[in-house]
């Protein structure tokens, strides 16, 4: 079915991930109009798909996430975005289910992004990389479904960028998605979301290292830009109650203000650590073209300019899910998907949870949005007739 | 009593702004321990202080404003910042009251800062210009006001960092405050503001042409750094709701996506208008010290880490007005600066202005806020024993 095993949850997992080249024969046609083929694909898989094929989770990684869910980073080394999540009788059951990721088209992880070279020219893409759209992203991980032998996924599931993934996903393959956890997203990018993307694109292309994206010829790395985009964005991912309780005025290893323009404040010291770590692991143009990948998503404006067009018909069962203290995709953003939803008789869960932690909850220890997602697994794996977790008894 | 004779309400304007030197005799000492003087003050008035002395507002501008509350700026020919405010019947009466505003220590628009010559060196301050702090600003303008011959103002009023500085008189001047109006404001600086600041600051170091901010010296000026600071901080003075309403998703000129990176929708092309118009009138390291003054603001900390002990046996009348969408300053923190002022008894009227306009709410066209100024103002007036307004009667 494959030209990779998926390892099963005992077996040792690749670090490196895995790769497969796509659109060879039929290359993928971009919402821009360009055709695109061959591209590669950087993914990860845990845990193993059942006989019937029928127990995949596609797992959509947010802007700057990739397919390392539950690995080492393979640069920094770090855990996976959603380690604590997946294993062995975990809320994305290893024993259970078979975990895909990819890397979205445009990324820089594997699967083909403007840092790669454009085989027609020889030389890195850079600028001449396409503009990509989140139905490009979903177009490629379909493609990959179709390669991995998979006609329908049991479960869709991804938070920020990766939910507007699922969301496509259910827009645009509704008979390939049984269930679907769209996460602290929108069916549409804001304008002030919109405004703090351009804030990143416009630091990127400030730095002289930039050079009109072509960097690379030029032996630079915009890092200095591409960290201000980072640091910028990140005060977005987090809540004024969660900045205030790490931090608050704390100082950083010192007693008074220095009187200059050191990181006096712990929130200065974090701010720039996150900045200097993230271009260690990223693309500056691969931010540009994902940051406008979200920019122009507009789910609505896709069918007619109304929302339930995109789901009339849905069998899918969803669960939306949002954060109170979520500034970045507030609460009423999924509100209006839960409503588009409801027009259409959608069968539909739709958890707020309560939490300080700001849009970045989804992908750090928050009880009450690991228990929402096992029952609500849980329920769709009985109604797809998967059977229960070991332990737990008929 | 002062080098420059202020314009009565019919009088021709100076606009280029008044000029006055202090400092020459008696140096200022700042918080840093640095002894500074003399030291330029640029400053602006309007109406004509009566023969008591007894009619001045003493106006306290925010980061980027200046002196030129309500002429039109001399680099942009844009009407002052609360152009509509100032003038005969008015919020800010020039029949009654004798305003005066400076621009604060650090600024660029005329009074001592960093793109000054350091007379000691003969070369630009840049970096060598002393930290200063809201404390500094504030001894500034009392110096001023000694100038001037003015023991008491009748209000000092301000938003934003404004409103820091009125604070800051309140507490560091109690006896020569009569009124006080601290709008949008709050008395330290928060985490998520320190990080907003700290973008900015990281964005103007990451230009090459910041020279480590001996631009001047080098002949560049790091507009790039400074503009991206500038769009990112815009986005925080406005409210969602306000840029939704404004802008939503709307294309700037075009049908359809460009699948490019220049300015497709209209949010996108307003903040980079923001950037670019403001590097015009502003100077980097100027935003760099005055964002740090900001950031070490802490009202409490200055007393004790009690907020009341800053206020204690205070006879000012405060009026303190915050905005229902200003997620910058947010009215719990106009709320805390309340609490601490009823603990000690003070004379307090608290406004929340029910406004979709955000943080710059307090630089537009909102009713309610003239309103409240109007009659705040009106009410201390009449204990101050100023006269009405004209045609008025008693």
């Amino acid at each position: 079915m494959s030209d990779a095993e998926p390892p099963d949850s005992s077996a040792p997992r690749n670090p490196l991930g895995l790769t497969v080249v796509l659109g060879r024969d039929r290359p993928i046609r971009l919402d821009c109009g360009v055709e695109m083929g061959p591209v590669t694909v950087g993914y990860q898989t845990y845990g193993t798909l059942n006989a019937d094929r029928s127990n995949a989770i596609l797992m959509c990684h947010a802007l700057t996430g990739d397919q390392y869910v539950a690995d080492p980073h393979p640069i920094t080394g770090k855990p996976g975005w959603w380690n604590e999540l997946v294993g062995p009788g975990r809320v994305f059951d290893t024993d259970r289910y078979f975990l895909i990721c990819s890397n979205v088209l445009g990324g820089c992880m594997g699967t083909t992004g403007p840092k790669d070279v454009n085989p027609a020219t020889g030389k890195p893409w850079g600028l001449s990389f396409p503009v990509i759209t989140i139905g490009d992203m979903v177009q490629v991980q379909a493609r990959l479904l179709d390669h991995l032998g998979i006609d329908q996924v049991f479960c869709v599931v991804g938070g920020s960028m990766g939910g507007m993934q699922v969301l496509e996903w259910c827009a645009s393959y509704p008979e390939r998605v049984f269930s679907a956890i769209p996460i602290a997203t929108a069916a549409r990018h804001s304008a002030q979301n919109i405004a703090f993307n351009e804030v990143g694109r416009q630091a990127i292309a400030a730095d002289p290292d930039w050079k009109d994206g072509d960097y690379l010829a030029h032996g630079t790395l915009p890092q200095r830009g591409l960290a201000v985009a980072r640091m910028a964005a990140h005060i977005t991912y987090l809540s004024e109650p969660a900045l205030h309780r790490k931090f608050g005025r704390n100082l950083q290893g010192r007693e008074a203000f220095s009187y200059g323009f050191e990181a006096d404040f712990q929130v200065e010291s974090y701010l720039r650590h996150q900045g200097s770590t993230f271009v260690e692991r990223f693309d500056a143009n691969s931010y540009l073209y994902i940051t406008r990948a979200m920019d122009y998503f507009d789910l609505a404006a896709e069918h007619g300019g109304i929302l339930s067009n995109a789901f009339r018909g849905t069998k899918t069962r969803f669960c939306v899910i949002s954060f109170t203290s979520d500034w970045l995709f507030p609460t009423p953003e999924s509100r209006a998907v839960v409503h588009a939803l409801n027009a259409v008789a959608a069968n539909v869960s739709f958890v707020e949870v309560c939490s300080d932690k700001g849009h970045d909850a989804f992908l750090l220890d928050e009880p009450v949005l690991h228990a929402t997602l096992t029952g609500f697994l849980d329920g769709a794996a009985e109604h797809r007739g998967l059977p229960r977790a070991k332990g737990v008894s008929s």
